[in-house]
């Protein structure tokens, strides 16, 4: 089989990908974008990772197009991408571990106000304060797909109340209280302590972080931004944590990446920025979802963790 | 029943305490040190948080004292403290949950690099690090009483692979590995990424964390330190930290505290300070154990948590 791997990774990083694809199906072809361009009728899946746009057109036998990202808000933003090829997201178990491990040491951060003391050591100040169980800390996790309900879930393990809220009504699993719809969230918010994104970028959550939603939180509520910067409308952020209504925010990502030196997220003292390393994809684990989903298509059968294109997830 | 409530709090924890505490046991009158001075031969029991030594003298109806605090090193050293009569330890569950939020939050910043990003944050530099996953980050626990056996089960829960080491061997629990004597001490210290101490303090345990334990460990290794500041060697820790062997160090606890503000440790960029505050005690729960105890007493049981005077523990 011929498959075309693309992405904006760098030559070590490609090459470590290719290594671990290679090792996971030892039949593929690994064609680079010149060699697929080469042979366009012999490629039959694209395994990509934010690939430059236009790289997906004129490939006649594509028959699967695989990212090696959760996230394919900026795949879909691709006008050139053939219509009708099925696209599948990365679902990788060990993503969503290390996505709950980040989701975790964020909100125990928070609830224990960990990074207040981090701020207490700058000025060389020993002073205590308060200490909140966790069941004191309702935890609010917008998001329930893979990657949402494992957070959920892993924050529920460690004794925090948990409500999951998503767009669409699902299971209740694993201790998390599930809630669905437009005036659910309207009505959980004033209840979270702690507020964790997990939602995908879509058109119906872009901006979904702003003035009106912190307005709704309770004072000092903290917020962890994991999912896209493109969620939060940055202003208003800003003016919510200025008033202390958000009391800190953990952001992992931003809009643009990487954020730019002079963005006041990096200076603000209630502000944790991280580089978007809150859940990096595991090559090796990566490798074995991409396979299983390469060998669904040789032997004709449905992949795994199909993309809507209607819905963008 | 007469009891005597005495520590080093001041007029506001004071209140609280009593407040909690004859919520808990309404039938128990409490007494201040001038109080029981008044009436010594009334005093049947005393709840003590580090009281003045020489509180517990001449009070020779004394049947029960009651810590409010886990650990009793300054409680023992007290040489006027009357022989004979038992001291009970403070273990409250609440207590070991909030100590193993504060270990779990350590342990998960150290496998995942969070330490390091802060810093980056501070020079405004977007560079992303490799990511561990939870059992590729082996930690040892120093310490299997109440409090370090909850939080080596609750790290192991969280999917790190956890070794709980002791004086005395004791029976394995909730996914722990145990180990036991000071030959396996030295036999597990290459392997642990993390190493968490929750020892009490002794004469055997003082200074146990030394230039020759952190050499043991692997090159940058993390260390947490929730136990009694007089387990570290400062000099020899910071040594260790500026070679990188010990890769970052979560300390709570200090030989003085609170800790003087010239010392190395509030602005070493790989320390991070908390003001003992990784499990403080809830009034809430603790006064249900007090006022346990305090009805064994009264009806000739043995109280829980004993300590022996010998080891110190």
């Amino acid at each position: 089989m011929d498959i075309l791997l693309c992405g904006n990774f760098d030559a070590d990083e490609r090459q470590s990908w290719q290594q671990a694809l290679a090792q996971a199906l030892p039949e593929g072809r690994w064609l680079d974008l010149d060699e697929a361009r080469a042979q366009p009728a012999a490629v039959q899946a694209a395994v990509v990772a934010n690939p430059p746009p236009g790289s997906l057109q004129g490939l006649p036998a594509l028959r699967l197009i695989q990212s090696l990202w959760a996230g394919v808000d900026r795949l879909l933003a691709d006008a050139t991408l053939p219509p009708g090829v099925p696209i599948a997201r990365m679902v990788d178990p060990a993503m969503s571990a290390a996505m709950a491990q980040t989701a975790l040491w964020a909100t125990l951060a928070l609830q224990r106000g960990f990074f207040g003391y981090a701020r207490q050591q700058r000025q060389r100040l020993w002073r205590q304060h308060g200490q909140r169980r966790a069941d004191e800390c309702p935890v609010l996790v917008l998001g329930q797909g893979e990657i949402g309900g494992a957070v959920a879930q892993a924050l529920a393990r460690t004794g925090f109340p948990v409500t999951g809220w998503s767009r669409r009504a699902g299971e209740a699993r694993g201790g998390v209280r599930r809630v669905a719809g437009a005036a659910a969230l309207w009505q959980e918010l004033p209840g979270a302590q702690v507020l964790v994104n997990l939602l995908p970028l879509t058109e119906a959550t872009a901006g979904i972080l702003d003035a009106r939603l912190f307005a709704a939180l309770p004072h000092g509520a903290g917020l962890v931004n994991l999912a896209r910067g493109r969620h939060v409308v940055d202003a208003d952020l800003l003016a919510a944590l200025d008033r202390s209504q958000v009391g800190h925010a953990v952001l992992d990502v931003f809009h643009p990446e990487p954020l730019p030196p002079e963005h006041p997220f990096w200076t603000h003292e209630r502000v944790t920025v991280l580089p978007h390393v809150a859940a990096q994809t595991d090559e090796r684990s990566a490798a074995a979802v991409v396979a299983a989903n390469l060998r669904a298509l040789r032997e004709g059968r449905e992949p795994l963790h199909r993309v809507d294109r209607r819905t963008g997830y």
